[in-house]
């Protein structure tokens, strides 16, 4: 393990796609605030499938992460018919922390319309603190596998 | 218990309110369609907690109410803010099914925009049908303690 | 223009593709019912791209495809994680009405979840009913352009 | 106008309350972190109506207020039928901007569940900003008729 198990991993980075649907849209034509959360949780749950386990094997592991804090800047509005990119990469990292921070952009042009982060407590089944194991931590720092 | 244990309940009816969120709109200015089911879960949830019992309640008792079915009339649209209501009855009431029927109006003007029903199968916690007991069909058929 | 201009045609189908977030299911650990409409628009959405023109494009023409009647039967439940396979072919179509079927399936083992339609009125920018022009016909019934 | 426009206002206080829904819930049998910001939404509309006249007519008034912000804090788990308080504030409000402050608490024991924030840009029809005038910052302060 490093000596500084909080160090943010510059390797785990991931890049997801959403088309904006008329669900996800409000009257005022742009994407409603709350759904870019949704993004959120689709960027991060295809950066951990990307770890090469996915979030569900991480609950049959007796792992959750259920969130603890979460923060968006909108910059920009998406709009229908939009397609997305979302950036996720692990911000920061300790045996019973993790954060999440992300990007999202239309891909057409690149427009950085939004930028979040989520902070997750890692726990147990009962939702008591659990710390990670190394083979969760090796994988969660892309250094694993 | 009645000789017709399918009749509708004529005591059974319950008037629900809703506001119209942004959320609940999509570009078009309007209620997006998906958007009348969860107006109908409220609707039958009020219901059966005008039974003196609720769904919680249900639940606890090992039963549980899945949709197999659900349809929907869209008559006309309802609007950002408009203080909506929804009219739940039960529909047809077996030991093993139970059917909704829905009314939504916009409450200024009683303007119906939409109609609907559910199909419910009763099973048990395990997914099984499992026969609802007297004591609840009492309640459902309004005839109930 | 047949003359059968409500024929359904064949070889308009689309296959979409959808991975369950935490955000579509419930508590039951499934997707909610009402989701299951949000997958329908996102089948006849793409299905629509498929002609060689979005619903985005059909808006700027001037058309709106307001939904009537939605309606879904629930034979087995997806659940977190799952991906689904959203299979999309248009129903009947005529000039001022169209329909789309839907059926959605466990893309691992292809198991039929959901059946559904949509009923769509085709509509002018102000609401009241247009004619759909012969390009888009053409299109829809997939000998076009 | 007071000498300090962006002091918050200790009077401009709303409840609101919301049953949670099963489609508020997600598989862990909470409420899903996004749906939260829905709360909130609800809780500022109601501030606003209590001032006398609702964000609809705001909108008609040609001020709109897009989030540029949001952050919440979770405390503790909502659960399904749970009665939801939520306790809406006028944070900090200037001619350009406004801040509301959410907490959110289960209405049974006062357990406080989440504590949010969103941050709004006064803006006119166009997107531009736009600052508020006399009637709606009196509205707004508590002060106004």
């Amino acid at each position: 393990m490093s000596a500084e198990p909080s160090q943010p991993s510059p390797t785990m980075a991931h890049l997801s796609t959403c088309r904006v649907t008329y669900r996800m849209t409000d009257q005022m034509g742009v994407v409603y605030y709350a759904n870019y959360l949704e993004l959120f949780e689709i960027g991060r749950t295809d950066l951990l499938r990307a770890t090469g386990l996915t979030y569900r094997q991480m609950e049959r592991d007796g792992y959750l992460l259920p969130v603890i804090h979460a923060a968006c800047d909108y910059l920009a509005p998406a709009r229908y018919d939009d397609l997305l990119e979302i950036r996720t990469t692990i911000g920061r990292l300790s045996r019973v922390r993790i954060d999440f921070d992300y990007e999202v952009r239309r891909a057409e042009g690149g427009e950085l319309l939004c930028r979040g982060v989520t902070r997750h407590a890692i726990v147990g089944a009962g939702g008591r603190p659990r710390r990670l194991d190394e083979g969760w931590m090796a994988r969660l720092q892309g250094t694993g596998g």
